[in-house]
């Protein structure tokens, strides 16, 4: 399991088994078809599999045989299925191909972590989230371009077998994506910060702007729209991924309320907004220019790999190439 | 003063005399002249005065000339200066063009209406906010086309001059924009909820992704772009509009920390973001679905008319036509 591996495009170049064709697994199969691959899709429901097929696209609704044609071809599974479905399609691939690598999409990756590990599937599985996404959802809604330029995080683990972060690195490569590692853990607590704190802002922010009534609203332009653009995001999507998250979040919305608080103090006494002022426009320009380099000296399997490469994720670098 | 006044073109259609030629004043003379307006700038620096003589405007730094030119041809004079230069334009505009109609474009219209009424002008004074802008600045980020399908507020306060009004609403209808009408201290209030909060919580949210290194700042997408993009803008343009509107500013401000604490114990508790996503579902669906519909009915002059005005404004209503 520790020995380095020497990647060729022959050795990654494997069949991909989606399990779930909503927007996120319905573009991650058109991306891998274009990319060269052999794929499949499965969908509890006939809808999506049907229009997937009248696309031209090979998918049923039977996951037993998914899966068994998973582990015939040595297939790389991806879960993409909503939370809620997690837990029986984990104990299906247990029982059908649990010697398959294992991936998933969701946005909270402890929470599935801990779920692997309960259907005894982590010695084969690597966590991924690819940061892209639309306000739409289902089938219709993908695109095999979707995770073009995207970020797409794949979790190193001290555990992670090396081929199989590989396998999943490659396959976040062949969808046109850059790799950031990161641990489970450190990814969680970075998109609180970055994707769940930033919804329930914008929730605040919908809020009291209607509470200003219609002369509000009918003011509202830029800033407004712009803050508040995801409080328009379906209210299960924004909780499902928020509440799977709730104690980094929490650390976050706690940091955030500290900000807050302290502008409205210096606001009430001294009729200052200057240091939350000076501090997001240094933040935020901190964002603007950061230079994401490329991470490449590190050998997958190499002592000390998962742990290198999770400091290099750390520091802002990425793959684009293995 | 208080007679009906029958709008016609003729009447109105006056020269105009802007003073300040930044993004905003430099887009004012272009619309102006574009509607065929005789319209001509001030500015204190020479660059931007040399930058609209070059773009075949009437500019000159010669703040004396441009008012007694607007006393003489009866011009609405429009203050487009930035705050803390206010009070010696006003100044001016005291000594040499007293009985000008006069309106401004700034962002706050409380502090403007205090300082108008300190220097005797208020008996003509209409205050005037577009919902327009860019992150640019200067005379040369100047666009013709900045106000079309803007929003522009007109304030109509219980002493306003209805002839004055009359004429500052049909220089914004000109312009391209739709009036809604206002009085300043609730357009303060609004305007605290719909853009001076949301400049804050930006602010907010920029720090506390930063504060999860660069990890978080690489992995950071459509969420926290859009809510933080306005701690872009330059500082000391963030805290002129927020501190100078400090008091209404304190009030939306507890309104968004009472919400976001509720959220936060709701989920350090029971896990639940419900209340705080569904309300702020809600609301950003309201203003998605705002009807605004066409003020015809008023006469301005007519007793009552200003808060008739004011009223309508607050139900969402707005001018498209005087």
């Amino acid at each position: 399991m520790c020995q380095p591996v020497r990647v060729s495009a022959e050795s990654t170049d494997r069949p991909v088994c989606v399990l779930g064709l909503g927007l996120i697994g319905g573009s991650l199969l058109r991306a891998a078809v274009a990319a060269g691959r052999t794929a499949w899709g499965y969908n509890r429901s006939a809808i999506a599999a049907d229009e997937a097929v009248a696309d031209g696209f090979d998918a049923g609704t039977d996951l037993v045989a998914a899966l068994e044609r998973a582990r015939r071809e040595d297939a790389v599974v991806v879960v993409a299925v909503p939370e809620p479905a997690l837990d029986p399609v984990l104990e299906q691939v247990a029982r059908c191909a649990p010697g398959c690598v294992l991936t998933d999409v969701v946005s909270v990756k402890g929470a599935v972590l801990d779920a692997v590990r309960r259907h005894g599937l982590a010695a084969r599985f690597v966590g991924g989230h690819p940061m892209a996404g639309t306000a739409q959802s289902g089938w219709s809604a993908g695109d095999g371009d979707l995770f073009r330029g995207a970020v797409w995080v794949v979790a190193a683990e001290d555990d992670t077998a090396p081929e199989a972060w590989t396998r999943v690195a490659r396959l976040a490569l062949d969808c046109g994506s850059v790799v950031v590692p990161a641990g489970a853990a450190e990814h969680d607590q970075a998109v609180a910060r970055i994707s769940h704190l930033p919804h329930l802002l914008a929730e605040a922010l919908a809020v009291t702007a209607a509470s200003g009534g219609d002369l509000a609203l009918a003011l509202a332009a830029g800033s407004y729209r712009d803050g508040s653009r995801v409080a328009g995001t379906a209210p299960g999507l924004v909780r499902a991924m928020c509440e799977a998250n709730a104690q980094a979040l929490t650390v976050a919305l706690d940091e955030a309320l500290a900000l807050l608080t302290d502008a409205r103090r210096a606001l009430a006494t001294s009729g200052s907004t200057e240091a939350l002022v000076e501090a997001g426009y240094r933040a935020r320009r901190r964002h603007d220019d950061l230079d994401r380099w490329d991470i490449t000296d590190i050998e997958i399997g190499a002592p000390g790999w998962a742990e290198a490469l999770r400091d290099a994720g750390r520091r802002g670098g990425a793959l684009r190439a293995l």
